[in-house]
C-alpha cells in the first residue's frame, strides 16, 4: 500500500466567536481571533489517499484527477470566501482548523474512488496545522 | 554598507472594491477578491535596513529592536484586523499589496534611527509579493 | 522507539508511457507526462528509520552513515539519469512516484542494520509526494 | 479524533562526546560534532496533540496555550543555551536529536490537559529530524 | 515605484552538451549534466514588474493577468518539454539556467504593458538560481 | 549580465560579548546572545556572481566550481566550529551576522575568476539575514 499526497491552497476570512458567550468571554478565549470585522488566512490543504499502484498506470489515483477533485470540492467552495457567512458549514460550530479539516473530510471522502482517503492536513499558518484521519 | 533583514508575520482580512465602479466592473477587475464578505491572508513582511556595523556591537541595528519596532508599528496595527474597516489607511485607496507596502514604509521609516530603511517586502501569498524602496 | 529521518535530493528525467496503449490513450491518461522527449524533476527523498537510541552514541543510526547509504543506493543510481532508459527498474512498470518509492524501499531495506526502515517519502514536485511503509 | 500541531523554534549549542572513549574514537564516531569548542543549531520543534474538538471552542486545545506551554517548558529552558553545560538533562546521555526529543516529551507530557500528547518532532537541520510518540 | 513579483512553476528535461567538443571534454566540463539520455528539473520562475500603483485598482499590474501571461509565454512553452529537442531556443546555445532566463526575458518583455519588466529569477534546484535584469 | 546564485549551509557556535563592557551591559545589549557557554545556528549562505554567459558552456561560472569554492573557503573553515574560539576572524570584532558576511566576502572575493562577486547573503535564523555587496 502506497500513500499519495496532493497539496492545494486557497485563502479565506473567518472569525471565532461563540454567540452563547459574552464579548468578554469571547475575547478571553479567542483573543484577536474574535475580531468582529474578521481576519483571514492562506490555507494549504494536503490530501492523502492510499492504495495499490495500478499495474497499467503506476498510479494509486491520477494526481491530476485528485487535484481537480480537491479544486471542485474544497477550493471552489472556500477560496476568497468568508467561512462564517458564505458557507453553510459553520453555523453551529466554530470555523476552527480542527472543525474545518473534518468538514473537508466529509466533502471529499464520498468522491474518492478506487482507493481510500487516508488523511487531510490543513495548514492555517506557518506554525499551526491540523490533521484528520476520519475516525 | 551591510543590509540587515528581519521577517515578521501577521494575518488580516481585506477586500478589493472600488466604490466608484459598478459591481460588474468590480467583479471583472478584482474577481473573487471583491467578495463583499471579505477574504484574508497570512502576510510575511521583510524589513531591510542598511548601514555600517557598529564597532562595539557588530550591529547595523539590534535585530531585537528592529523586531520590536515592526511589532509595534506593523503587527499590532494589522494583525487579525480588517484592513478596510479596522484601519484608517485604506479609505481612499485599495488595500492591494502595492499600496499596503507603501503604507508600511510611511509607518516605519520615521522610527529607523542610526541606519536607514532600505526596503520592505510584503508577501501576500506563496506566489505574490511586492517590494518598495521608498522612491 | 524514536524515528530518525534524513533527507537527500537528486534530479532525473522520465516519461510515463504504456507501450500496450495507443498514443491517444497515453495522452488521455498521462497528458504531458507522456511527452516522448521526456521531462524531469528535482526529487527530494526522506528516509525514516526507527529504533532505540544507543546508550553510547545517542543514535538510532549515525545520520552520516544513513546519508552515505542513501547516496550510494539511491542518489548515485538515479541522479541526472533517465529513469526509463538508464536504470533497469522501470522496464515493466511505470516510473510513477508510487512505483519509484517502492523501488527505493527494495534498494535500501537490505542495508539497514541495527534499526529498522520505517518509511520512505518521495517528493516529486512541490505539490505531490508518495510515502511507502514496506507493506 | 483530530491532531493539532504547533511549531516553535529556538537555537542552542551542543557537542557530542563520550567521556568513556578516547579522542580518536570520539572523532571516528562523531566527526566534527565532537569539536571541543561546541557547535550549534537552529531547532524547530513541532508538538502534536490529539483529541475531540470542544463543542464551544472548536479546539482540541487552544493553540495559544499550547504555544505558551512549549515556550515555558522547552524554549525558555533551551533557547541560546549550551545543552551539555547549561541544562541538567545531558550529563549521562548524549544531546543527540534522538535523546533530545525524548527529554522534550518528559517535560511537556505532564502538562497536557484535556487532550493527549501524540508526538514531538525535532528538526535539527534542514536534512535531519527525529520524532517520538512516547513509547 | 513599487515592484510586484509573481511566481509560477513547471518542469522540463534538458542536457548540457557542446557538439563541438569531444565526449571527454563534455564530461569533464558538464559532468552528469551531459548524460545523453537527459535529466530534468522542477523550475520555479519569479517575474518582477515595476511601476506606480494605479489609483483605481491599487495595482501596478493585475497579478492574475501577470500569471496568465507567464502561463502563456513561459509555462505552456516549456512545461513537460525537452528544452533541447522540443523548443527552438537552444539549438545554438546551451540550455543553462543563465541562457534560459535570458530566453524568458525575450519572450515576456514585449508583452508587459503599463509597467516595466524589472527582473526574472529562475530557480533550477533548491541550491541554484539565476537572475536577469535585461541588460 | 546575468546573476548566478549558489546556496551552501553549515552550522557553528558563537557568542556576542564585548570584553570592554560589564556583564550587565553585555546582557542589556546582547541578551541571551551573550550566554558565556555559547549558542549556535544553522547558517545558509547564498553567494551571487555576475557576468556574461560563456558561449561554449552557457555558464557565468560553473556552479559546481562555485560550490567547491564556497565549500573550501567558507564551509570547511566554519562548519561545526566555534566562531569566537576556533577561527582568527572575531578576535577584535563581534561574530554578528553583519561582520560575518563581510569576513566571507574577504575570503571569497580573491578567488572569483572570469566573473565578479556581486553579493553574499547570510541567513542566521529563519527570521534574520544580512547581505553584503562589497562596498
Amino acid at each position: 500500500m502506497v500513500y499519495l499526497t496532493r497539496k492545494e491552497h486557497f485563502n479565506a476570512a473567518h472569525r471565532l466567536h461563540n454567540a452563547n458567550w459574552s464579548e468578554e468571554k469571547n475575547t478571553a478565549v479567542f483573543g484577536r481571533c474574535a475580531n468582529k470585522n474578521w481576519h483571514g488566512h492562506n490555507y494549504d490543504v494536503y490530501v492523502t489517499v492510499k492504495g495499490e499502484p495500478d499495474p497499467d498506470t503506476g498510479f494509486i489515483m491520477n494526481a491530476k484527477e485528485l487535484s481537480s477533485l480537491i479544486q471542485r470540492e474544497i477550493v471552489h467552495r472556500f477560496d476568497h470566501m468568508n467561512l462564517n457567512m458564505d458557507t453553510p458549514f459553520f453555523q453551529d460550530i466554530q470555523p476552527s482548523t480542527e472543525n474545518f479539516v473534518k468538514v473537508m473530510w466529509s466533502l471529499l471522502e464520498p468522491h474518492i474512488k478506487g482507493c481510500r482517503l487516508h488523511s487531510i492536513r490543513l495548514q492555517e499558518t506557518e506554525n499551526i496545522y491540523c490533521e484528520y484521519f476520519g475516525e
